[in-house]
């Protein structure tokens, strides 16, 4: 396989410990991995050669937490709701119907058309969720699909109890069947702990369930108040807790006592207007973030990992620096990977070229469409 | 001269008072103007086809406030900032030395690199300021510069008083010899109104001087606190007066009783965390609003029309089709033109194609890059 020299970099962002970013740099691919990286000068030949002339070179962005299998947009609700109009429809229901409905093209071509999307923004690793089935076979049919394009799939039939359904019996159905036919597909096992969804009990028997059939363990807690999911998932040693929006003092020590990540999901906020997660008071308190987009038709309908980044800046009090780490590296963590989210020697070469000299310029200049070109395995 | 005909559109935005919105519409273009628009099914035939397959289909935003003509960024000021380090270099004062040090093949790259991000993401018509060399020559060079890129070139010599100069004589030169150098190359005349800035007397001087020689007037003001500028843009007459972030009363009864448009810049307060416009009250008084981005590389580094929009709808109270609105006709009346910002029978084919089926879909999916298409005069 023919080796590539990506040179030119005015930054080359890799995550090592010692120089976490290199100026005037380069990197060499060799078989999809990074086989060396260090100053441009100093480069060996190869095959290949991309010149990015004067651009930042970071890692791809890692994507931790996503609902893409899904069919029907909630545009009409978004704009009655921001048009100050009732709007009594709507809702996760909404969406979950509109899924059943669809046929497996129809939901495989939003998948694709979303992947593509996150890919143009810098995006290499994406999770995606079940969640808006809610039957064993349409559950099923949600992680197969994601399945055929990530290796990052999540059962979510803890999303929300279906209408007309008791929620005794949900959770048994939930820890029953419905695993048993989507943990082939699935990769993690995650809950939506929150006063109105799964309380704690359900969620703690939904996740130890998955675990007792294989899954790694992911919560959805503490998003739209305080509660107890974010201590739940420490005990239980999750990979991660996402939201975390509503944190107590014992929250925040259960986090820092724990290797469970943080995942945060700024596009949720923008879109509800809870107040943003408090991303400076965790990592002063040692906890590990992730940064992640949500995307999903309800409550976050961004696919940017750029715009999460210059609103965890804005407004959740990272430096661009932090943002960058929990939008790559954070991730990563997030998914139990060490072989993404930086560009350390022996990475997968997933990475990517912005249009602009430096990773401040995310934050710097918001909105703006600054990934040039993204790499995958190195192509 | 050939025609286009694009159809297909799940959405045509036209702003014909009768039905601003069409549905499963068309719209053909004859030399470079708007010759049709209607239903789809009834669309004439053309020479040349463009089916956009279901997208919405807008007039191009138009950008009525940018300051593109300078050189070097301010990312490290930008980082330390956001880091909570001191940083007592920078500001204005820091992009003037810059740019009066720049070639002005340099200077040219940047607008053209600013441009051509500005209409990938569907802006067709940018104002241009002046303002950052701030001597006879170096403003006259950098309105040469813009006037060869848009009609839309605007003198902002009073931008600040450099560094050692008298204030009053530094306003004598403006009204004088810098006014007489510039004015061939200026549509717009403006200043800065404001404490540390120019004080009313002084904007007064500049704006009147500048009608005189034949320039609208234009003025920022009311940015950083409350001040005299809105209700002298307004008894003046101004077309347009921007920022507008702390209003009293009455400035919004002078504004209201007036023909100036207020231009509104979210990417402004986005990055200096001063309070959002309230477009609201603004609009319920019967104020003409029109957004823009201020794109800079101190106050506000983003270029983003679609960003500006997802602002205004989630911070300042403007529903998404008003934020349209502002963005396109809005921005159009601040510049006084009536043949952009609508695609009426008549109107410059300037339009762009979504990768969306609605236009909420800028305000409903923050940052993602949703321009798939940009036509200026058809083209
Ligand atoms: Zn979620
Ligand atoms: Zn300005």
């Amino acid at each position: 396989m023919s080796s590539l020299l990506v040179t030119g970099a005015a930054e080359l962002v890799t995550w090592d410990p010692e120089r976490p970013v290199l100026v005037d740099a380069a990197l060499v691919v060799e078989d999809g991995r990074v086989a060396w990286t260090g100053a441009a000068t100093e480069a060996p030949a190869a095959d290949e050669v991309l010149d990015v002339d004067g651009a930042a070179v970071l890692p791809g962005f890692v994507d931790a937490h996503s609902h893409l299998v899904f069919a029907g947009d909630r545009a009409g609700e978004f704009e009655a709701r921001a048009s100050g109009r009732r709007y009594t429809a709507g809702g996760i229901r909404t969406t979950v119907a509109a899924t059943r409905a669809a046929s497996d093209a129809d939901l495989a071509a939003t998948v694709d058309r979303l992947l593509a999307e996150m890919r143009r923004q810098g995006t290499t690793t994406v999770e995606i969720k079940s969640g808006y089935g809610l039957t064993v076979d349409d559950e099923e049919r949600a992680l197969r699909i994601a399945r055929g394009r990530t290796e990052e799939t999540t059962f979510l039939g803890a999303h929300v109890v279906p209408d007309g359904t008791d929620p005794a019996a949900y959770v048994d159905l939930v820890t029953g069947p419905m695993l048993g036919a989507c943990a082939p597909y699935a990769r993690w096992i995650d809950a939506f702990c929150e006063d109105g969804a799964f309380d704690a009990d359900a969620a703690r028997a939904v996740l130890v369930a998955g675990r007792d059939a294989g899954l790694g363990m992911r919560l959805h807690a503490n998003q739209l108040g305080p509660g107890p999911g974010v201590r739940l998932a420490c005990e239980l040693g999750a990979a991660a807790v996402d939201h975390c929006t509503y944190l107590s003092d014992a929250d925040v020590d259960a986090l820092a006592g724990s290797d469970t990540v943080a995942g945060l999901l700024p596009g949720v906020e923008f879109s509800t207007h809870h107040p943003y997660p408090h991303a400076r008071r965790l990592i002063d308190a040692g906890v590990r973030v992730a940064l992640a987009t949500d995307c999903n038709p309800g409550s976050s309908y961004t696919s940017s990992m750029p715009l999460c980044i210059a609103l965890a800046v804005r407004e959740m009090g990272m430096t661009p620096l932090e943002a960058l780490h929990a939008a790559t590296c954070g991730g990563a963590g997030s998914l139990r990977r060490d072989d993404v989210g930086h560009l350390r020697v022996g990475a997968r070469a997933d990475l990517c070229v912005l249009d602009a000299p430096s990773y401040v310029h995310l934050a710097y200049r918001p909105g703006v469409p600054l990934v040039a070109r993204t790499l995958v395995a190195g192509a």
